[in-house]
């Protein structure tokens, strides 16, 4: 094997470069965090998630129609099939990542241009994909509790909709805009797990519905987005790139606080502030992305075991642009294993010698 | 980002160590394969499936009982759930390999201990799922082409089951014991796509069924599993790893001719074989595992678009065992990418002005 491989970089292939990418720019010992080259903090102070989509897939910022069109096609791409629908009825009991994994793969049946994989269509897959798992996710919230779906007001904003569909009020303008940086913060962080599984899948040139499912079952682990859902039991603090303050926990901190107050919940901001403080005086360790969004979505009314779900509403959006990217310029993503085992050459030994 | 990563070694991973693995060697200019430290050859010629299921969860030929109790226990997991099954008769023009990532994804919604992570919780799930995706794949065939659901047989092996709830009638010798060994030969091969993704999955202790569901969605791409349906098109020469024969394509060569003799297919491994000669005099390239397979399933009966899903019945006891010695040594796989965007720093343009 020594003449086809290298050895182990290092475990989980941490810090090991595995291609090359346009879309996000990370820095872990400054705390620096872009998209397509706008700094975090820029984007979360002016952009809405609407325009975080468009940057992440086209590269620049869109242009007034542009952006007319986006949310009209999101619009338009919001309804899911009625199997799916029906999905979610027959399974109101079920874990929510499991119930959004399978319907996100079961899409791909009802969607007449499931195997063109021209980019027009790959594409307009994307936006169809932002829209539905919104749509699966407020409707699955509300079925389960005995509620009928309600549908989305074309007069709101992506984050408002949400809100919207799956608490069947609308949001006041404090709680909209929150959600919508949220959204913000949420869509992209380069090369992490879920997303690296989507290049992996996306780079046997399978289709877009295989590689978002394969980033939901990735996202679902406790060690990637299935940590918000742990906040209050203990995960939060630290990160595999971050050395420094998450840029992204700092806005969520604020947020926290403000919609805490607003909203009547300040007793959970002032509980998490608490937290952060002994666990970086103890422990040194830093509040992630995931510490701050814990009392935001409380906040917002949305359930705990809502809070991966509503993650992957946000990534999908990273998600797409990076398998779109793959496909634009792919190569099989196809490592080596160390191997570790029995010395190759074992004799076979017959069942009575065993 | 200098601080935190190294250059790209090589585009897709190339010939970079991912992690270590004691499951299979692979020295792909000697043409070498083997199943912890058991040559394939070696294995193809004495193992049966199920013995090498066992070997690649267990790292050991099964003793009389092991293997015994291995069998009952594959027999006593064949069925699916009704839901899934009526999933099946919902979806029967769809494509086999999005039915299939989706049915897997779905049985964990009917598994009690579906969040149980527990070794003896996962080791019972790998079991089942061995069993229920080769059900999985034969009831589809049967049901669209408007037949019953054929039970499985005690008194098959697991080849053999397969082929009969597949095509309704007992095989004969040589037909069970060719798809035996084909089993054997797709079984594993170490850190392909597929399993990649798998391990991905896993590695962020996501469950077993996202990490399977994952690796389906891989296998579906033409650069991968997909390939084989794509054989008579053209793929189905060189490979990845491989600079010499693929040790797995001198056995399927052989079975295809005897198969073909037998069956009265042999037109099919004539043409099989002068394509080789054709393209190895032209292009130098040697066939890989999915040419040969193509004219053996097709010869035992099984239709050209379940080529790809039954890749994955066999393939499953590769991925199975790649996810529980994932669990058993745990380590978030997280690459970096190189990024070749826009520079940080990119100035708000407010939208009047785009």
């Amino acid at each position: 094997m020594s003449t086809t491989t290298v050895p182990t970089p290092a475990a989980g292939l941490e810090g090991v470069v595995a291609g090359e990418s346009e879309i996000c720019y990370i820095d872990g010992y400054a705390g620096i965090l872009s998209y397509r080259g706008y700094n975090i903090h820029i984007l979360a102070k002016n952009a809405t998630f609407e325009e975080v989509i468009w940057l992440l897939w086209k590269g620049s910022l869109p242009k007034q129609d542009e952006l007319a069109g986006l949310k009209a096609d999101l619009f338009a791409h919001a309804a899911i099939p009625a199997q799916v629908e029906e999905f979610l009825k027959s399974n109101l009991k079920a874990a929510p990542m499991d119930v959004l994994r399978t319907a996100v793969s079961m899409l791909s049946l009802y969607d007449p241009h499931a195997k063109d994989m021209t980019p027009a269509a790959n594409q307009l897959k994307a936006t169809a994909l932002m829209a539905q798992t919104s749509t699966i996710v407020s409707s699955f919230g509300r079925l389960r509790t005995g509620q009928p779906v309600v549908a989305p007001d074309p007069g709101l904003s992506f984050a408002g909709n949400f809100l919207y569909c799956l608490t069947g009020k609308k949001p006041d303008e404090i709680m909209e805009h929150t959600f919508d940086v949220a959204l913000v913060l949420h869509a992209e962080h380069e090369l992490n797990a879920s997303t690296f599984a989507a290049r992996v899948t996306a780079a046997t040139l399978s289709d877009i519905y295989s590689s978002v499912t394969s980033a939901i079952g990735a996202l679902k682990g406790p060690l990637h987005g299935g940590a918000n859902e742990d906040v209050i039991k203990m995960p939060g603090f630290g990160h595999r790139v971050y050395r420094t303050e998450d840029p992204r926990a700092t806005h969520l901190r604020h947020m926290s606080e403000a919609l805490g107050k607003s909203t009547g919940h300040e007793d959970l901001y002032l509980m998490s502030s608490k937290v952060e403080e002994t666990v970086k005086g103890e422990k040194k360790l830093n509040p992630n992305v995931d510490f701050y969004s814990a009392s935001t979505y409380y906040s917002l009314g949305i359930p705990v075991d809502l809070f991966t779900p509503v993650f992957a509403v946000s990534r999908m959006s990273g998600w797409t642009a990076h398998i779109l990217e793959q496909y634009h310029n792919n190569r099989l993503i196809r490592p080596r294993a160390e191997y570790k085992g029995n010395p190759d050459g074992m004799p076979w030994v017959p069942m009575a010698e065993r």
